[in-house]
């Protein structure tokens, strides 16, 4: 493998040459990008749903290859089937698209407006921001997700899939390139880099001469931890969700036990799936067995502070390492506190600052949980697995950011603009 | 002095250990301070007003320290009236506080809710940054602005002001701290970074270990180019403001002149000043001389393309350089151009994306203005000049933004803050 440092052999710097010349096709394209029209976008979106299911053979085909390459590397079979297409996958993926094609379009849209007392009339409106790098892993419909909702937003995407999914990736890319040109948008609106050599993504971290505006990192925890602190253009990301769900004393226990298994055992590989179970003391002795037999019964593992395990005798024992764990799994740490105080001590002190629910009648305690955490989302009395941009009506997401500039939370197609200010006059000078 | 990289010295160590430690206060205080009520926030700002008035023998007695040492150094005279503090200029900046103290608090805004047809209610809401670094120059009064827009909104503040105004930099955020104390907020909320050695910013642009959110430069290009180099952290900030006004062949002639005097010569040395004129090819005979004479007369320099040295024979030659140089002086550069479309061909090749303005009665050449440049501000018939936040109705501005992150355009207290999702449930989960 090449070092990212020293481009100084050949092959290195043709990688360097390559992802230069990448990023200024990009820039080019995001130009008349950013001014098509709503309709030119979604007629390329539809088109591009339309060019898959069409090619629906030779993805098939191309994902095979990468199924065959993935086994022979032994790739474990939850990875597999994370790699795996067959007919109705390739179907989501096309009408994901249409969904995208559906939204409405935020180029434009005015996000506020006002009046100066001199005449002048302010208009604030979303424009595209640009050139977005977006950096996955193995999942090959993120090809297809990330280059319909960077069209949708009127920004040039170059996309650098993993190397576990590289033909799917080209195969499907394919098809949106055919999309953007029958609609007579430019083929390079989106790019997928054609090396699986790891060095470009570090050219892209550099930031391509100035040619890429931010960097979206979708997979493990190694990867965004990667971006992030090699990255010279902003990111936006999450390195992890280690949601905390907190029952107050105030709770009503049968809302608490239906969200805390749900919060936990619907999906527990997902962002949002919380992994740290906060009880008020006051009402450990009747509410802590309901709640702990509920997940035991949904096939979860229980780690408890020393206080849990003396009164639920099924809770292994909690180390300091438990609660700074996104387990991403059946597993869940649990721990007694002093209220709504001992909640916000624990959660300021461990989160990730992605997602937290309270459960509780009390509505002062709900406003101090909502107050004095800094959290993307804050729930009272719902699930904390609604942290999903479709749940929240935006319509598809490209991923979830904690970092407090620009996107926070879902990204869906409005948090992948900037704005502009327009101003009218009427012949107004400055005094 | 000492270099960034090798902290290998005591004394460099030292640095290195005093900027954490202050990155580490200003973290303790912004918790404490992103919910402090509007109420004391005020209090303190108005508190801080009046300590500032108090004291204004004790501060101009530190200016007067500054300005002799400025003397003793060979500043210019531009620059020691830049510096000096008299009782005016202290009362200006004691009601520049209470015009901050009077502004709506952005912290808790709703920006946007919404319903789900799960009857999930969802509100953004917005929410301070955490911890800004200001890096400014010579201006002592930054050190009151700074201070008081960022305790508005929520935010503590590592100020970072020039050595030579030091002394007047120290006795205003006395001022402040006492403020501060007054109304019962952490007096590191506030913090002025005591050693005037260079590498304390170098250690504020990595980041202070994750405790300095954003950083904003105010002051000369090279300090803020290397800020936007070097910086591991967001900034907000404009490089230069090559600002450029376009007469349309529809203009009305006598809004034209009005206009391009005020935008050029109202200020010269503001980022909002015109710096290149474009004039559409086909009024050029009978407009170009009036516009240029007003210039003229003004005491303006112009520097002219080839045509227009033709037809204006006062015009010195535009080198190709002139097309990129932000004079921020009495001088002009002026250039034919084929209509909207040669505007917006020189435009985006030459724009440092701050502000531009088109002067025309002809609306489809407006709209292809708006659409087609991508720069933080622009304006139809205004003059270029209110590129500035009190002019836009926010009160007070910290600077002016031409990234296309989080801020853009001016930068005042609701700039200053991120969001938060807000949940409210009712014992909702996701299927």
């Amino acid at each position: 493998m090449l070092t990212r440092t020293g481009a100084n052999t050949p092959e290195a710097e043709a990688i360097v040459e390559l992802m230069a010349e990448t990023g200024r096709k990009a820039r080019a394209a995001a130009r008349p990008l950013a001014i098509a029209s709503p309709e030119v976008k979604t007629a390329a979106l539809l088109a591009m749903a339309d060019c898959i299911e069409r090619r629906k053979a030779e993805i098939l085909q191309a994902n095979e290859q990468d199924m065959t390459n993935g086994a022979a590397a032994g790739m474990t079979p939850a990875l597999l089937d994370r790699l795996k297409l067959d007919d109705k996958r390739i179907s989501g993926i096309a009408d994901s698209i249409r969904v995208i094609a559906d939204l409405a379009d935020p180029v434009g849209q005015v996000i506020a407006e006002w009046d100066r007392p001199n005449g002048l009339h302010i208009e604030r409106v979303r424009t595209p921001l640009g050139v977005i790098g977006v950096i996955y892993e193995s999942r090959p419909n993120v090809t297809a997700d990330a280059g319909a909702l960077c069209l949708k937003s009127g920004n040039a995407v170059i996309l650098r899939g993993g190397s576990d999914s590289v033909h799917s990736s080209r195969a499907i890319h394919a098809a949106l390139s055919e999309g953007l040109e029958l609609a007579g948008l430019p083929r390079d609106a989106i790019q997928l880099v054609s090396t699986t050599d790891r060095s470009a993504v570090g050219e892209m971290l550099k930031g391509l001469d100035g040619n890429l505006d931010v960097i979206i990192p979708r997979g493990g925890k190694s990867l965004v931890a990667r971006v992030q602190a090699e990255a010279r253009v902003p990111v936006f990301a999450h390195l992890e969700g280690l949601c905390h769900v907190y029952i107050d004393g105030s709770a009503d226990l049968n809302l608490a036990r239906k969200i805390v298994v749900n919060a936990k055992m619907r999906r527990t590989g997902v962002c949002g799936s919380a992994e740290t179970l906060l009880v008020d003391r006051l009402i450990a002795p009747t509410y802590l067995t309901p709640l702990l037999n509920d997940l035991v019964e949904a096939g979860c593992e229980i780690r408890g502070d020393e206080q849990v395990t003396k009164l639920y005798g099924k809770a292994k024992v909690a180390t300091e390492a438990d609660w700074s764990t996104e387990y991403l799994d059946a597993i869940i740490s649990v721990k007694l506190v002093d209220g709504i105080e001992g909640a916000l001590d624990h959660i300021n002190r461990y989160s990730s600052h992605h997602t937290e629910a309270v459960i509780a009648e009390d509505e002062s305690v709900v406003e101090r949980f909502f107050n004095e955490i800094d959290s993307a989302i804050l729930l009272h009395n719902a699930s904390t697995q609604f942290a999903d941009g479709g749940e929240f009506g935006m319509g598809a997401e490209i991923g979830i950011a904690t970092g407090k500039m620009h996107a926070r939370g879902p990204v869906g197609v409005e948090q992948l603009t900037s704005f502009k200010y327009l101003v009218r006059g009427t012949g107004q000078i400055r005094p």
